[in-house]
């Protein structure tokens, strides 16, 4: 039996805070790890909302400070699910504290902090993961495994847009609880760091680093009123961001994220060619897998959708049986699992705060390369 | 160059002489056939009609009377697109004045017609065919090849459906010009002849002889006012037709067409699913072709969606280039076509009046099992 | 605080002990229900089975022999989730026990057993639901509440497959542990007790009930070894059933279901056309409803996929934000979620035992219709 | 009857020498213009090449020198499908003959050149169009008037994609007879000019000006042998192109073209996202549009599939019934079609050299980025 136990203490309750909670509850379940995780803690700041926060989802204890939460002996990994403004202190802090840690994403709201926060856990040399959970659909995962058989041959293009439409309505205000994402000071960017972030970390996963880019965003809605403090402000975040990027590897992409997409609700969505074959996925229908395979018969070939649901696609063995789709919320449950297989083993987490740091130098230069209008190198 | 000529006779002016107008047309072009074919002569009651309609598709004269038409000397082959009350009578002169004969279909209002139809051609000797024009679409010609060539293995299930929804409103007429397909004595059958006579066509062409039936019809608009009479008369078509079959190599399947799936305009889909492999084709997307090849790799096994728009695809040679699609009256044109190229080289012609036949065998018996509640087997 | 507890004890440990297991924990969770449920004791035959199972899931005891769980005072709840032969007998016992009963779908191996089983439990007055768990999925739920609205006026077709493939290979064996469904004595029957019970539950619950039909069966592997016996023996269970129905409100439908559809692996597809709008969804996209409404102005008037993850949408205010679609399992979930306020609320159980019953009688009438040769009509 | 002859000599033999004849061929019969076609001259260079396609498509006569064509005086219409480098020399020519002119696109292999013949058919006050044949789908029509009724609202996005793979293989050669495309000398430019063209084309023409770009462009194949010379030489257009825009409405954009995409043949891919709506529409389902309407209820609303074959979709009244799906070539009799109408009325012939030049500014402007790495403002 699972003698070991590995207990987590979240802090934050929103969104995130529920899939990663449960993600902690079907981990254990579904796939019997070494570790058996405990759901020791939470904490938010508000008394109310924590303590109903665990008696849905069962933590044994609350706190409304997150400093008291990192003090506490009893957590063994700390999970921040916080808005992005929080991410900095308090992942530096639990490091400093030896815990382990996982971060929401993006890692911090520049790669400034995020280098800083890598530096921390590295030099702590505590375990740490930064929760990409995308890379985690089973037909992404999939995706990735068939790239690295070398299928796919040279890569050419790579494609991927995060197109949603919840921001177009003029009426809608600015910051507060549910608004952070709009509010520059708390999300560090717009949809850069909110949706491009994702679809920058899985190219760079599926397809290697990217060199350079040329990036352009615009704010459609120049001034909200702000929940906080209900006036009438500018909107300083990007509410669209769109590039051009040359990759390592000599293939070419475009990006493209924004709120003001009308019909598309959270279309992420990726598409890379090669010399033989070409993927294509996208979160709407996020368990599908479509491939094109040129050794395919010539009068027979064409794209395949792929029903990813069988056992010997990633991570299916562990649910149920061929045709019977899972969800988005899976994604989670599977990074968490992969978490524990990696500390119970000594593996390489993945992402890791330096991989997410990775991203967020992407994100700064397509923000850079918008407001100088230039083409900007990725550094390191 | 194209030095033998072969001149046409089309009767009827409605939208099957349209599509047939069209094919011979475009089959002389396209496919630069042995025999050039001549537009010699249209025939319609009508005069106004018949010479408004010689006038835009450029046929040399024009007659009232068919049976004019067929005493003409300078008239090799007779096209039959009148309403099916006459197919009968026209088929049957024109084979015993030894012309060729090309009919709509379906061949005769009820086997009987039929057999009658297919003797005289047959005693006469002459060139024959019916327009089962989907057998034509290069996907459904595809299917076909794939079938013979034996990827399917086993054959275990068949279904095909013809749904539309043009007769739902209450107040539609019937009979009449333009909706004779309403009208039992001049159409013989409702949707059974209509639309399940493709289906069964094609499925028979597929996958062999239909050995037994059980059917089921519904006349879901009991009265509707009769446009030659102005009377509110009695509907007795059927509206719909569903039936089980068995066929002759073991497989079995399910048919049905309507006009009363509200949503679908023209929609027949077939599908078949054998030991090996499946395929599926509708005629919504009438360019693609879906396959499943159980022998592909099993982690990324999937339905394929061919685009049938290919240089080594049925008849794409003919047309543009990969990626382009071509429409529904291209399969009256390759159909012409391979009438042509049939008797130019003394090759069999398919779909004959003997295969038109026995579908209208199987569409007899449907509708005597839906009126005696009992299993029908086909006979000859 | 939900101070309410209900205790349940589940017998059966195999496919459906894990949706059901799940189910429960979930339920608690996402719903927050007056009545806490309260995993208390599993059953299964082999006591390393069952003791795996509980250190699993989180059951809090084991039993190895039912009637012992029956029997237990601490158990409110009795959720059978065995093979089909011993529904019967468990059900019946629990409910003389006075234990809630819910039971894993088909009720019993024949009506004549569902019957009992009913009467078993009207007659002790306890809650009863059967698992057919795809009224649940959210697409579906929201089809219904669409027909109820009247929004698609008069019925005029019903159509539903449930096509799979798993059982071609002639050397898979019968009978046994992972294999019972195969073998007639203990399921009841082939693909129409398992699949088509399915499609008719689903069928009555949007279209209401089915006055008769005129069915088909087929075994195309005759003889299979026997994974018990060890022996080479006839297959007698039915591997595709296909009937034609007719609706007690005047439409007329046509079901299909098999083992023997090579590139389906669980798709169960549905279709409603009313007078003024269709409903369409399938399994293998189950957060899709696909909805055509003649409303819409004509230009753009066209089937509508709408994906089904807003919080206006059934059960989603519960789980993410819109585009970010659940799965299979959740479709347990609500159910045993709306058990729970069923419960709670003193509201009607739906599908009850009784309605259950009648989905027996609707496949009995098949199977009798397909060895007959004969139309069935449905008693009670 | 039509009485008004239009006597049309055709320059070039190729691909689109094809397209265009039947678009004559066809125009006349389908749309009963009131000028009447007369397919009077072919010219190529070869004469075999020319003889046998004028057989074949039924031109009166034939010449081997575009000049003499164009100084016939039975000659009203020059129509132009040549390779890209001799557009700017015929279409100045026949402007100066005082011929009507229609050009297949790009215009010219500048803007420069497209500038010069600009101002020739304007200088002579000719009739001019050139063959953006996409503006002419039906899909891509009804979604222009969609547009222009103001049912998107504001635009915020446009996207447009056009990827092919017929050039990934590297001992495919360049230039000569049937591979000028890939030879800059002939073509002017690699995709920018001949797939990125027409993106821009419909955008322009759906969402008005583009105010300024920034584009990229690869070639992967450095080498190729040439047709001509039989040497290995630099390739020196761009096998693929990509570029941001922001239009003159506000809105911005992304376009891609590239002959890398594995798995593509043709496909030409657009959308645009505006307040109220969203439109989206691919070439290889060219008979659909898709239509996302924010105003339909909202537990119902999705992506609408519109099969645009009805009659009161643009130009579908001339074909068949619903249902029944056209093809590409179709685009080019619509296009033909609105010449003939535009001559008999006198109005505005679109696209003109004028719009053409337009286009042509762009591309310029694309590739001049892609240069220089900077963004570009279009002038004029």
């Amino acid at each position: 039996m699972n003698q070991k136990k590995l207990n987590i203490g979240l802090i934050g309750c929103g969104f995130m805070g529920r899939t990663h909670s449960n993600a902690f509850r079907q981990a254990g379940v579904f796939f019997q790890p070494e570790f058996t995780p405990v759901l020791k803690a939470v904490c938010a700041r508000t008394a109310d909302t924590v303590e109903n926060f665990a008696a849905q989802w069962g933590y044994e204890s609350t706190e409304t400070d997150w400093r008291k939460l990192i003090e506490r002996d009893d957590i063994d990994l700390v999970d921040i699910a916080t808005p992005n403004d929080s991410h900095y202190e308090i992942a530096i802090a639990a490091a400093e504290a030896g815990k382990m840690v996982m971060c929401e994403k993006p890692l911090g709201r520049s790669a400034k902090e995020s280098a800083a926060m890598t530096a921390a856990v590295e030099s702590a040399g505590v375990a740490n993961m930064v929760w990409y959970n995308y890379r985690r659909i089973p037909a992404v995962t999939l995706a990735k495994q068939i790239i690295d058989e070398g299928k796919l041959g040279k890569i050419f293009h790579y494609r991927a847009n995060f197109l949603q439409d919840w921001t177009i309505a003029t009426d809608l205000p600015q910051g507060g609880e549910a608004l952070w994402r709009l509010d520059k000071d708390v999300a560090g960017s717009g949809v850069t760091g909110d949706l491009l972030a994702h679809c920058i970390d899985t190219a760079m996963w599926l397809n290697g680093g990217i060199a350079e880019v040329s990036g352009m965003t615009e704010t459609f809605v120049k001034e909200r009123q702000h929940q906080l403090t209900g006036k009438v402000q500018p909107v300083t975040i990007d509410d669209a961001s769109i590039f051009l990027a040359r990759f390592a590897n000599g293939s070419i992409g475009q990006f493209e994220a924004t709120r003001y997409a009308r019909g598309h609700k959270a279309l992420y969505t990726l598409e890379i060619n090669g010399e033989h074959a070409s993927l294509k996925w996208d979160l709407h229908d996020l368990h599908r897998l479509q491939m094109f395979d040129h050794a395919d018969e010539g009068r027979t070939r064409g794209w395949r959708s792929v029903h990813i649901t069988d056992g010997d696609h990633p991570y299916m063995d562990r649910w149920w049986v061929p045709g019977l789709q899972i969800g988005y919320e899976h994604s989670f449950t599977h990074q968490f699992a992969d978490f524990l297989t990696g500390i119970a083993s000594d593996q390489p987490l993945s992402p890791s705060f330096a991989e997410a740091l990775n991203t967020d130098r992407v994100t700064d230069a397509v923000l850079a390369s918008a407001e100088t209008r230039q083409w900007k190198t990725i550094g390191n």
